[in-house]
């Protein structure tokens, strides 16, 4: 396409951001990138997501679409040409997109660890990692999820990589123990340059969420 | 295709549960219907949904497919000789999308409404009221908000017109006042018979909420 406009609205640390910036850069759109402030959102933010005010927003063309795995989908149907991130076949593509609804609750999961305070750590620790264990599953001895070729399952997931550290800290535990075949997972798909230059620095990610813990008193 | 099976399994008063069953009475597609025992879910349930164990589920040609707006989008691509739910230009789709997401918390909002008790019904009210009047503005002047057409967002929705009695008995208010453009959209879906037949009687309804109410005591 010509005169093509690709803008995405992002914030660095957000794994649903992550999963834009890894689909754009596997199918090798060029994009402008407008990192938030989430403590003063943009005019054009809350003019592209009036409804839920949110990154990442896509903006194609004027157009904004929301909610990262609706845009993931978009990106996967427009920019036809290079690799493909969900089957054709449909049993094969809905049991993606299920699991990748599914990896919401694992980023709620993690989410808890690291933002709630009281209440029963353990029980939240055990939440997160039965969670991820479910997806190792799910992985069994596959490359990817997406089987030989790193797909839509892989983007929806990945992000999380840059948060292992802080929910190891908060949640004093190792990923590498409790799901060792995640991690191997990330390893391979870290060799890819579509996601190693996506995805957060870990220890950033941490610092992160220490100022982030410290501005709501937790 | 010769020789399919399809099979759903269900509950009667889910509005989930009636997207499935409007969009398979929109494609004209045969199928066996399996109605649930919340209380003691069948061995077939726990089965083809081990992740959730939640209706509704397809299970087509000994196939699940689970979560009720994945569950529409594949009978939308396996049956494509009837009706299209979903518009082929990507930006359309993803906007039907956005707003079908969109749904999920306007049906979490009239779930508070009649299954939470103390704190603020004011609020609950106000909330749900606030996010179905969102959804008036988006259906405009439009007959569907599928445009001409019963679309993909219509057949998220509509299962809502079987809980609107309830919803008006608990909070105290009438939706027809509100949100009078979404009565007449309702009227109009109501004159499909794929949409007659699929919803369950408010009546029915509401009494299965005072008995849940009860159960949990409320």
């Amino acid at each position: 396409m010509a005169h093509e406009e690709v803008i995405l609205l992002d914030f660095w640390p957000s794994m649903y951001g992550m999963r834009v910036r890894v689909a754009l850069a596997e199918k090798g759109v060029k994009f402008e990138y407008n990192e938030e402030n989430l403590a003063g959102k943009s005019p054009i933010l809350l003019e592209m997501n009036p409804t839920f005010k949110k990154i990442p927003v896509l903006i194609h063309n004027g157009k904004p679409i929301c909610e990262s795995l609706n845009v993931v989908q978009y990106i996967d149907e427009v920019w036809k040409d290079k690799v493909t991130f969900l089957p054709c076949d449909p049993y094969e593509k809905y049991q993606a997109l299920f699991w990748a609804d599914y990896v919401e609750k694992v980023f709620e999961s993690g989410r808890k660890l690291w933002m709630e305070k009281g209440g029963e750590q353990q029980t939240r620790k055990k939440n997160y990692i039965d969670s991820l264990r479910m997806l190792e599953g799910i992985l069994g001895h596959k490359l990817y999820f997406g089987g030989e070729n790193f797909g839509f399952l892989d983007i929806a997931l990945i992000g999380i990589c840059s948060w292992f550290y802080t929910y190891e800290k908060f949640g004093e535990f190792s990923t590498l123990i409790e799901v060792p075949k995640i991690i191997a997972w990330v390893k391979r798909c870290m060799q890819k340059e579509s996601v190693s230059k996506s995805v957060a620095e870990p220890l950033k990610v941490y610092d992160f969420a220490l100022q982030i813990r410290k501005h709501y008193g937790i």
